[in-house]
């Protein structure tokens, strides 16, 4: 398929231009690239990024887990140290009784409840519970960091409509995508940049070239409503002259930047995203997302980022 | 009325440029968008960025609520696993002592005070107060983290004057506002920008153009008096010509954004604001306010912020 | 005393130009300026920004001080509900010891250390004490982000030669001072601003005029070492002409602003100087303040930042 | 040996350019300067940024060390002020028991566990443990504040190549090397520079001249897989003209400076590295480091970072 000839190539953005197999998309929706490493290391740092990155409801299940694991490693060593070196336990002494004994100790210990109904009396329980003490708030210590670094991370939810579509535009034809702040606070100085990529599979192995799109726009002052995203697919586009019909069967991926200010964290949030060519819908536009209520306000509806209407193409 | 036609039109800065409605103005004095959003999801994030944002009174007011909601909780949870698995409660058993006795052992547990006049001896209620105890210390690292946000978040407070005036400027007129530090600290590098957004409802529905204003100065190096912000009335105002007495009449807005670096959290501060054309007085100049004292100090006085005087305009 | 008049003259960088009586120096040598406020709002952040920023005995004073202060404070709530409230106190009950056994109660409940020698029996001691281990929490917590600002709040110990000298330079002379890092970590990508405020008393009030100053290096790379600021005398300065001589007797001020990243935080770090023209001593240079040692080690000594020696300047 | 003349020489990157003696090479592989500083001062902050970037098993053992010491310290307090004034301690009375029992006590104060089997009874011994209380608290706040400074400081791990070497590039040859991102995050916008400071023994003392090294490409937009540096050995090289098996025998040093955006932290990282000349391997290539697997997806073998195979140089 032809590809305009005299449109400026860009060098590659850093994700290499030739492989020996086909490859999948570069970058997936939620901004991640499809690279694995091995032979890395593992660091601290790795650990902390993980533990911010995942899940909430996976964050506290590793945390009660440890919890729970952390007192049963110390009842243990209670155990070991003799259970008779810890007040206030009469009665029966079967296994069972005893573990629990020393776990409920531990906990109390680990979490500095210290009821005190269980205290240590002999050398060894008290020496373990000098280090389990320390440990117990050593450990909510990082709890906390972890806790706070979730939180207080710059992230941004940059959401992309699902569609993307080809639509008229001016006297020609256009791609054209959605975006939107999908948090309350306000994005400002925005900006927006597309590479991109179209794979070439007739030499030996695949090649890759990159192409950075022309846009109707590409900044914008502050985001609190929706932002149309416009390629016009004029004589400034790779595309050009390619049919709009076959765009969607060209082996190719936009890769997509923004940046912008978040003003409640005071710094710069980027997102990366991608569509690939197969994706395209065309001929259709999207419908207006917000509307004014009787009060004079925007009501912007988050759902109807998607909404969108048929509508012959120009010629 | 007139709009100087040769005067060059900014692209939409996101805000939208048609609406079937009337609309209120766009950003309000706080800095806030006249945007509701519906249909939209509300993350742990969102919760946070609540907990940072609301005034003390009602964030502490939170705390204390959620503080007893969750000790009276846990206060159900060890009566359902029965009140005589804790220690050192003796006498009459009416429900309320017995949920109060819970309840304050839930309070001994949950801060990790644990008094140990009461303690657990079942095994049930040694398994909540085991959760218990974890999820107080838990929650306090939470709020610790919050705490600190609320502290942390580099925030301004830079002050706008309540008028906007139309003063006398060189040989003509300009529209004039001023800004101020509301914080001890110094601002550096401050940079101001105005989009003057002028309504017009003589189509189908609400149309509106925007338009960047020329300003006498557009930064500033350090702001440790205040700034008054000049928009000369010249020919490269798009309200030039414009009889000064009827702008107040047009149907417009002022959208202003400032950036500082604010050298206490070693990070860049924004503040929108905006003024509508209503707001402006006319024939107005503003008095100095700030003075020297004896030892040769520079007293800003914050209160005389919006303090003028009557003055005629140029022709 | 002639100045140039062919340079530029800088607006004014925001502190004023005319006033009615002599003022102090702009900008003090810690980079404060010689502003105060009045009749402004105070606020928690700004409580937080003072307690962040008051020198270490200082800020542990207050921390004993309020401790001490909270724990009298619920003592003498106790004391109301009724000392017999509380467990574990025989004896003699003179005012002095009902007070301390329930100061010490207290300080056992606001710090959750809880031993349960003494613990709450009636309802009234129960509720404060309720109340008394989670305000006990949250003040750590508030401590703890406190204690985490004055650490990991970005700031710079950028330390400035007390001297200010004209030397000779190339052909001509030259105004210079010396900067260095006080610190070990490494700054990158400074860049260093200059701004000449002179005043002028001849007419009604003082006047001040500004100039920004060209100088022979104004960006940096590094500063592993110290790095010398070149102000030369010749044709592109605002004070070119004036006999070297004749300059400290002007009146007149350098207002001075480096910036530069901070590897350790991974920001922006701004300090701002000042000298005034009247702290020049002429005829000196600056002596080499490193050396190279055996190994090959360059050894930077600190305290010879001051250090000069005499020279006689060029006509 | 020929240093190309027409080649612009980049003034003093702040590392000074003239010695009484030989030095060692600037700055090393870990990014340090080869600078050491006498006469200083130490603050709390240094205290801070050193317990921040320290090696994680020695933090943990001064941790440890502290905690010991620390209830060493009260322990022998609480002896001063009498073993008879703490509740909870009968039997034999020899001076290890006395200091064991103290030892513990004060454990259970400092980290607020407080079991109650041991409790203060003298007035000596409360108000110590008033002050431990506190003390333990707050010690474990700047414990929670490093330990959260260890985690979220923005830091990088750019690898870089053991190897730097002359490849063939075009119709001539290139010096050559290879970086990488060692964490799974992903940097954008990555900018590179190179100053070549060759030294000159030839005059009293050692001078130093600095070059601006020409670079193929020395930004790129992602860096999800490795990054080839590449200065181009042609007309606009300082070392234009050296025969390639001569450059290793010069005294020079590449200074290489790498910044990105971190989008986990959102913020600017820097790096810092060199090379000395004598380091370069002539002759060889860099393999490619990453494969396909059978999914698509890009592998990054990290180990590869290194793997260069022999090749000819042009002429």
């Amino acid at each position: 398929m032809a590809v305009k000839p005299n449109t400026r190539i860009e060098t590659d953005p850093g994700v290499g231009s030739s492989y020996r197999h086909k490859t999948k998309r570069t970058i997936n929706h939620d901004g991640s690239f499809n690279v694995k490493r091995i032979n890395g290391e593992f660091t601290m740092r790795d650990a902390y990024l993980f533990l911010v990155r995942i899940p909430w409801w996976l964050f506290l299940l590793i945390l009660l887990f440890s919890y729970l694991l952390f007192n049963v490693f110390f009842a243990l060593l209670y155990l070991l140290a003799g259970i008779e070196g810890m007040s206030g336990f009469e009665g029966n002494h079967s296994w069972i009784s005893d573990f629990l004994h020393a776990f409920f100790f531990s906990v109390q210990t680990f979490t500095t409840v210290g009821y005190g109904s269980t205290s240590p009396m002999s050398l060894g329980v008290n020496l373990i519970a000098t280090i389990e003490a320390m440990t117990g708030l050593l450990s909510f210590s990082v709890a906390t960091g972890i806790l706070y670094g979730r939180f207080s991370r710059p992230t941004e939810r940059i959401l992309f409509s699902d569609k993307l579509i080809i639509s008229p535009y001016k006297n020609g034809n256009a791609i054209m995508f959605r975006v939107m702040n999908g948090r309350s606070n306000i994005l400002m100085d925005l900006n927006i940049n597309i590479t991109l990529g179209l794979n070439d599979s007739s030499k030996q192995g695949y090649a890759r070239k990159f192409y950075r799109l022309n846009l109707e726009l590409d900044n914008i002052k502050y985001l609190p409503l929706s932002w149309t995203i416009v390629h016009p697919l004029d004589e400034n586009s790779p595309i050009n002259g390619v049919d709009p019909s076959k765009i969607p069967e060209m082996d190719g991926e936009l890769m997509i930047t923004i940046s912008g200010f978040d003003d409640t964290y005071g710094q710069e949030v980027y997102r990366r995203f991608s569509y690939e060519l197969n994706e395209i819908t065309i001929g259709e536009k999207f419908k207006r997302n917000f509307h004014v209520d009787d009060e004079g306000y925007l009501i912007l509806d988050q759902k109807k980022l998607n909404d969108t209407e048929t509508i012959s193409l120009n010629k």
